[in-house]
């Protein structure tokens, strides 16, 4: 299996990247393709496999340019032919590799891979999911803000390339939640009255409606809302779990013995910081596209890069995209038979 | 000033909201009527207040039905005209009280409150506004849950009606912010692209987008969004604190060593806890009725009940609902003067 790997574009830069590859291709049967500059990858390989000895499973595709974190996703992939995100996916789209990886703009990797592979037959909206840590098995949420603006049977199509993805993490018949905010059938905006009822009359799993505080129970594999809500989600996510460290410490360093105490529970506190963690869950993987792409964390380590890896060569040996398109047409059938 | 309290309905029951009550009549000098079961409230008043200190400013209203938790709010109104939280807001009707307090069904005391006091001149969307803890002074959100499918005018009035409750918090020309999933103009769902110019255009501190990580970051004193966003909002916080507390003892317990590093630390885990929790906070304050209620999350402590019933005699005092439809008249003039 080969994985293309956007070797310029992450907070980190080039090396943390490239050294995630090489765990990748270390630990598991993966190759990998080095997209980017060939002269700063080189120089980065060099320093990171002396005596080359994984150069007969590391090959290095020359891209020009970059795109930045900032830019406009449409207009860069437009602008930026040449970029290391649009060459990575050029090679899935040429068969050259499995699958795509980038830690760079989510956006432009979203945009770049639409573009390259084109969308899944009968989805409508390709779209991102997330695994977010949770007090049992991490579970899968879409879409995290590639649609912000989605009506009911885009839902549901997120609802059936996450259970499928889901699938892949080896969970059988994956519980789906649609979220809301109250669990009783009726509750939400117009768009969750909508979907209900089609999740509902689905062969899926449905568990019906859940809210923002079942995200870290763990009783859900699959969590469905629109991209608007799904970013908010991760966002506040984020700034909570910054916010809250920051705000221990500050309690902490006001007493001694609570110095002492934190010093003697670090480890504990750094597992939990890696189980919170998301970044070390590997990456977002795109779904709808006729292919395989997974976007990382900008701040990336090198082992969340590998784990981003093996993710995307699982989803290529597991078919992913064909579950797929067998689950939305029995759906399909499902809504034949009924109408 | 006369603030009357739901003495019924609250996840701890009748004693820990009258024990609430006369903290606030001990420290303030608030006058409470205790709304609810007559018998019941004795009992507790007997054994809170032995000895009937405090009766002169402490009275009973007798109601004799309770709204619960799960019944659905505009039912629950209608069919229980004779409920604590409906009784409570008669009284501010009345003019026999200031301002009603509840820790009972969030829906239901945002429909008596509404029902009983109607909407103040030329709100169309009165709202529930909360606040959240930050790194440095706590924020207001609005709306977190009264009106979830919302239009731009809505989103504005919200933020017209927040304003003035954080001026009441002592923040001078507050800064406003909108709740959307990236910092630049133009990012954001349909309902986001139309606020922002209405926000922009007004004579508010707009200082334009904000995202979810910067709700806790304490950089911005009002932040707006549709009731479905902010109750997301709410419970997705509420749900992670939870969930993160739960993995950190896990992990605390592994160790014997962290386990005395976590009793040195307690009080310092303890202030933290306090920090976070923002049923401390006092209440959820209604914003754009024709009077003046709090809603307290269930689970209140007699502490938190005590900081609603200061935040709303704060509320009457300095005349939030005035300076609410001064603003609101305020906009109107800068729009007549721009068309």
């Amino acid at each position: 299996m080969q994985i293309a790997l956007d070797a310029m574009a992450g907070d980190h830069g080039p090396e943390e990247l490239i050294a995630g590859a090489l765990l990748a291709v270390e630990e598991t049967g993966v190759n990998i393709s080095l997209v980017g500059d060939e002269k700063i990858i080189a120089a980065h390989l060099e320093k990171l496999d002396p005596g080359s000895k994984m150069s007969s499973r590391v090959s290095v595709v020359h891209s020009s340019q970059v795109i930045e974190m900032n830019e406009h996703p449409v207009d860069a992939i437009r602008k930026k032919k040449d970029s290391s995100v649009m060459v990575a996916f050029e090679l899935v789209r040429q068969g050259q590799a499995g699958a795509a990886v980038s830690a760079g703009n989510s956006g432009a990797t979203m945009a770049a891979g639409v573009r390259k592979l084109g969308r899944l037959k009968g989805i409508s909206r390709p779209g991102i999911a997330s695994l977010f840590p949770t007090l049992k098995k991490p579970v899968v949420l879409m879409d995290i803000g590639a649609n912000v603006d989605c009506r009911a049977q885009h839902l549901f199509q997120f609802a059936v390339m996450a259970s499928a993805f889901s699938g892949i993490l080896d969970n059988k018949y994956p519980r789906v939640g649609l979220l809301t905010i109250g669990e009783e059938i009726g509750k939400g905006n117009s768009l969750i009255k909508e979907t209900y009822p089609l999740l509902k009359d689905s062969s899926m799993n449905f568990i019906g409606n859940v809210e923002g505080r079942d995200i870290y129970q763990g009783n859900v594999d699959v969590i469905i809302c629109d991209g608007f809500v799904g970013n908010v989600c991760l966002k506040v996510s984020e700034g909570l779990a910054e916010a809250a460290m920051m705000m221990l410490k500050d309690e902490i360093v006001k007493s001694f013995m609570a110095k002492i105490g934190y010093l003697l529970a670090r480890q504990a506190f750094k597992s939990f910081k890696k189980r919170v963690d998301y970044a070390e869950y590997g990456g977002a993987p795109l779904l709808g596209i006729n292919g395989t792409g997974i976007i990382c964390h900008g701040k990336s380590s090198s082992h969340a890069i590998k784990n981003a890896i093996i993710e995307a060569a699982k989803m290529v040996k597991r078919n992913l995209n064909q579950n797929i398109l067998e689950s939305l047409s029995a759906e399909k059938k499902v809504e034949h038979m009924e109408t």
